[in-house]
């Protein structure tokens, strides 16, 4: 199908990291006729003009949906539910609204009730994203040999779910399907707890003193400064993230704290086994990422 | 100084990734005459003569240390009394000994009171390194542009330790001078902790069913990897670090602990601006790394 657009009009809802490299592969792979972007910051909405990644900037998500026959919410989690009800009334039958967010069951539980009759619902994860964020920060490589969750539920129009595997395919990623509940509790770990640690490591060392602050900045080669570039994500992103996956964030969180302290028990009593036993454990996974081409 | 050798004889005890990069940057540069490695694997030690990295191999500590007049302990910090007390008998007078350990006050501690009368001892810390291990591993860039952190006794010869130093400008590092129990809390931030954090949490993944684990490996690109790799680093060299520099790790690991205990009670209480704050503030360490070039 290369050449032959998939859509007539993508309406991109946010177009910082995420949309605005979606928007860029939009462009690159000529898969729409035409680009509709939308963002409550109307200096992102310039920017995203001036870099020609949309067509035009819509003046609200009404006016984004209208004529659109998909539309793609890339926003924070918390901005799905108030955007997705001022759309509703022009979003036409036959419509597909997808969105790129970390947490999946939630959207079957808040957007689900409010599609217009006729309209689909894909709820989608490309596993994809920098520490960055903004539409420079965008590129259209980002999503390249990546993994795209995709969670339909059983009631979901299988062509609906076709036309969104078919998108992100063609930026270059593979379609994995899964249960949004399972997503959501395998994010918790690879993605939703390095993050909650991150940022609070991070945030431990912002408590020290100033001058001990300047030296963990200074020798953060050590280890430290993986954890800050971690740490850097946008911060509103990650608060609806952890907000919007709770139970299954505070199930992870509470195996690894008992794992944490059983750590600190064996450096407490001089433990080297247990320690070694522990650290040699963990290279075994590292090998499955290298060999799962993830590293 | 270029093409004058600051060494007769360097005797690098220990030739995995640190003591393998050494002896490349002190074949390339010309900093000794000759190197004897020495290692207690006789096939670390026989891929040493292979890779051309030593002149030749010492039989044991002794044979190493007879006639050097720099010996370089490059083994994890266990073997650091053994392999002294072994040397001690052929350290002649004007001998320096460095080492490139991870905790610092431990060596003025155990191997101070080792030191023959007019033999130099020198603590060290290249503050560089991969996850990977053995002479394979290492390479003569490894240490270039990073931190050298010194912390000799205060009546330590100001002589011998110009003399590491250089060493070590050579190998590209700039040096700093520390206090060695300061540098032992600084590093337990910057490097034990995070250490301590990714293997932990690896290890909580490896105790997964099997499908889960085989999901949270397929997924890693999320965060996870980058703790997979933090957790591949050598099990024996971390063992003895933890238990070396026990103290420092177990208050910088509270502090955390108290402060993850809090972000996990803003998560499990819904609130959304404790989260926020926290991960806009952590930002401002983040833009303190990029500044001081250790991004």
């Amino acid at each position: 199908v290369a050449g032959k657009a998939l859509f007539r009009r993508i309406a991109i809802v946010g177009v910082g990291l995420i949309g605005s490299s979606l928007a860029r592969v939009v462009k690159r792979e000529r898969l729409a006729d035409e680009i509709v972007g939308c963002d409550t910051s109307a200096e992102v909405g310039m920017r995203a003009v001036a870099l020609g990644l949309v067509d035009r900037m819509a003046a609200d998500p009404a006016d984004a949906a209208k004529g659109a026959d998909l539309v793609v919410l890339c926003t924070p989690l918390s901005a799905y539910v108030p955007v997705v009800e001022a759309m509703a009334p022009a979003l036409k039958p036959g419509t597909i609204v997808t969105e790129v967010g970390s947490v999946k069951q939630v959207v079957h539980d808040k957007l689900g009730p409010l599609m217009p009759p006729g309209v689909h619902l894909v709820p989608g994860h490309p596993v994809a994203g920098t520490e960055h964020s903004g539409p420079d920060a965008g590129f259209a490589d980002l999503f390249d040999g990546r993994w795209c969750i995709l969670t339909p539920g059983p009631a979901t129009d299988a062509k609906a779910v076709e036309r969104v595997a078919a998108l992100w395919t063609r930026a270059g990623m593979t379609i994995e399907y899964m249960d949004a509940r399972h997503h959501d509790l395998v994010l918790a770990i690879t993605s939703h707890l390095p993050h909650l640690i991150a940022y609070t490591i991070v945030g431990t060392a912002t408590d020290l003193e100033t001058h001990l602050q300047s030296e963990v900045i200074k020798f953060s080669a050590g280890g430290f400064r993986d954890f800050t570039r971690i740490a850097a994500s946008d911060p509103v992103m990650w608060r609806d993230v952890f907000l919007a996956n709770r139970d299954a964030v505070l199930e992870v969180l509470g195996r690894f704290t008992e794992d944490l302290a059983g750590v600190q028990r064996a450096i407490r009593r001089g433990e080297g086994q247990t320690l070694e036993d522990l650290f040699a454990r963990t290279r075994a996974i590292r090998r499955g990422v290298i060999a799962a081409k993830q590293a």
